[in-house]
């Protein structure tokens, strides 16, 4: 049977990410993967996960493993509404503010849908993290993108792509960002671009999605606010996760903002999965409550804090008199490399993987799927210290030879 | 800010269940609930998921807490083809027959996005699943409902239907249907339909989602095969769940099919979460292993039996005499009752809440939102056996006391 007939226009331009591909192939046990975006797996505390479930399983073992709300359990909500206002984000009207979601990814699929008609212009970083474009994409945007440089989103930039639009008639529904630690180009918006941006969305009248699963992974520097923090007239929504502060098998999320559109967020949630487990949204109370989280985050920033400057130190050792150039990130988990800009980084991806490396190609962190093609996306969290020494050294003899041949 | 204003016209349609908002009142401590759809939570193995879980930890914690497959855990994948050939339903392809989902409520909302292009026909019974509504009415589906009898869908108003659509030059994409005790109408597809169903849809030329949550959930007579086991052509798209054989809080379901769509489903499960929770996948694997599910099951099926006799005898008892009909259920977990034609048991459900006893409105599985207005779901899996009993007394008080005054 010939299943494409069957398919609806906008599943047939879905399509699997570049990265998804590339873990296929990073199973071989020689390989050394700087490709993913993985958190570090050997330094989740398992035994506290096992005293946790040990105690939802005796305290709420019955409502654990029944439906639940949509919104997610009242209980870890209450929790969230502290944590948030220890982080200078207010919550006005309490858990009101506050939808748990199957992951971050989730909440970008359901605000895809809440916000985008086919056409809405979209803005983005360039680059921007793919798997937006992919939840997205779906409801086929018009994307225009902002460029960045080392202090992020640059606001000039960003004045000027409003500027061209209201000249072609065309106003942006929200801006899509990722302000600390982007993924992938690593950099942090200065609190200067922050305030300046904040002020912009309410003069030209635009949202905002802020996307900062990344924020507690400071290992440098000072905490910057966030922007819905800086955020009067709920023109900000807020994506916050624990698959990096926690777990990612935990797949939980949450998304803050006015009780208005959350409202509606949760209608379409009720008609994507009717609720997120309960029994993981249980199992974060737990460990929140036992003071888990912030010990397994502090140790998290300390061995990031080492694999980076491994990293660091391995491009500036193997790369450092060429004319490749990198961000160094403060924190988050990836480093953005740039080769002279002729050089395609799509045919050196083979060449790579041949020799045991891995990593993600630039074009996968732009809507258009060309642009980008002379950078690439390193992670640091995942590999060990001597996988990412080795793994820099393969990566720059292919990279050296090329810059000879060209 | 009016977010009206930013919303997506898609979105703007979307409504929250009726049952959503009836489930809020049943919090009442007074409240008997007859109207939801949830599994006895005293049931849970509690112990079992402890030790289960305790295992996870112990075999494969940071696994099990780490970003995992789109496609779900290939160990459980395994262990389903397993227990679909045991069930009849062949695999060909293996494991590439099968991914898991985030509920079966997942698959529902990703086929609608995989099939459905807005003003497509889809094929309903009448009632059907809300659920389904809800996941496929983003997608603005035309809606075209075939007829039930107490042997299911009745095939000869299917043929009608279809030759009346080919008339108007609509061709439907795919059938919807809850063969084995219907949610919300109780019945069963008998066997002969069966064949003459996939054979009609091999005919004609159109898809069957097969949605079965409840067939292994049959207190009397003998099962039948799925529609799944009975399709030659790969025309039958088969969702499955734990929800009612383990639990419905891991949130986990699967969708079995051939290759080529189950890819294109992933692709769109990656945009919707990355991949469901690996912790609960590795779960209900231990689960699977040590036979709880097997053990659960049985346990289930003696208490719904029981359970779906009081009711029958209840329904007898307070409401024999009257013009009130229903159904009784083999499996599952619903009555279905019909009240005479012009009684609207809308006004009817205020005196019921106030007496103390919720139910559903039949308008509620209805794609019109108006069919329906004189029928209304009994859920007999949740309450205990002493609160179907005087819940049925309650509502058929003021049932009865309606009849007299009409």
């Amino acid at each position: 049977m010939n299943w494409e007939r069957w398919l609806s226009e906008a599943s047939k331009s879905a399509k699997a990410s570049d990265i998804r591909e590339i873990l296929k192939l990073t199973t071989r046990s020689d390989m050394i993967s700087l490709a993913g975006g993985l958190p570090d797996p050997t330094l989740f505390p398992v035994a506290e996960y096992a005293t946790a479930m040990q105690r939802v399983m005796e305290q709420n073992g019955p409502e654990a493993l029944q439906y639940s709300t949509t919104e997610g359990l009242n209980e870890l909500r209450v929790e969230l509404v502290k944590e948030l206002e220890r982080d200078g984000i207010a919550c006005p009207e309490g858990i009101e503010n506050i939808i748990l979601t199957t992951g971050s990814q989730q909440a970008l699929q359901l605000l895809g849908i809440m916000l985008i008609d086919p056409g809405d212009t979209v803005l983005v970083e360039a680059p921007s993290y793919l798997g937006a474009f992919q939840a997205f994409g779906l409801r086929s945007p018009r994307y225009e993108t902002i460029e960045m440089d080392a202090n992020g989103l640059k606001i000039e930039a960003l004045e000027a792509k409003l500027a061209q639009l209201k000249h072609e008639g065309r106003h942006p529904k929200f801006l899509y960002t990722v302000p600390t630690f982007q993924n992938p180009a690593g950099v942090t918006l200065s609190l200067e671009r922050r305030k300046a941006l904040v002020e912009l969305a309410e003069r030209e009248n635009f949202l905002i999605i802020e996307d900062d699963p990344y924020g507690r992974l400071r290992f440098r520097g000072e905490p910057l606010p966030s922007l819905k923090s800086l955020d009067q007239n709920g023109r900000v929504i807020l994506l916050r996760t624990f698959s990096k502060t926690l777990a990612p098998g935990l797949r939980t999320g949450y998304v803050v903002g006015p009780p208005r559109p959350l409202r509606r967020l949760v209608i379409l949630k009720q008609a994507a999965d009717l609720c997120s487990p309960a029994i993981t949204q249980f199992i974060i109370l737990e460990m929140l409550k036992a003071g888990a989280m912030e010990r397994y985050v502090q140790q998290v920033i300390e061995v990031y804090r080492h694999k980076e400057e491994v990293m660091a130190t391995a491009l500036k050792t193997y790369l450092g008199n060429s004319s490749v150039r990198w961000n160094e990130p403060d924190g988050g988990m990836f480093f953005w490399v740039t080769l002279p800009e002729k050089l395609d980084v799509s045919p050196l991806l083979n060449e790579a993987i041949e020799a045991g490396v891995a990593y993600v190609k630039g074009t996968a962190f732009y809507s258009d799927g060309t642009s980008g093609s002379n950078c690439l996306r390193l992670n640091f969290s995942q590999p060990s210290p001597a996988q990412i020494e080795t793994g820099i050294s393969r990566l720059a003899a292919i990279i050296e030879n090329r810059l000879k041949i060209s």
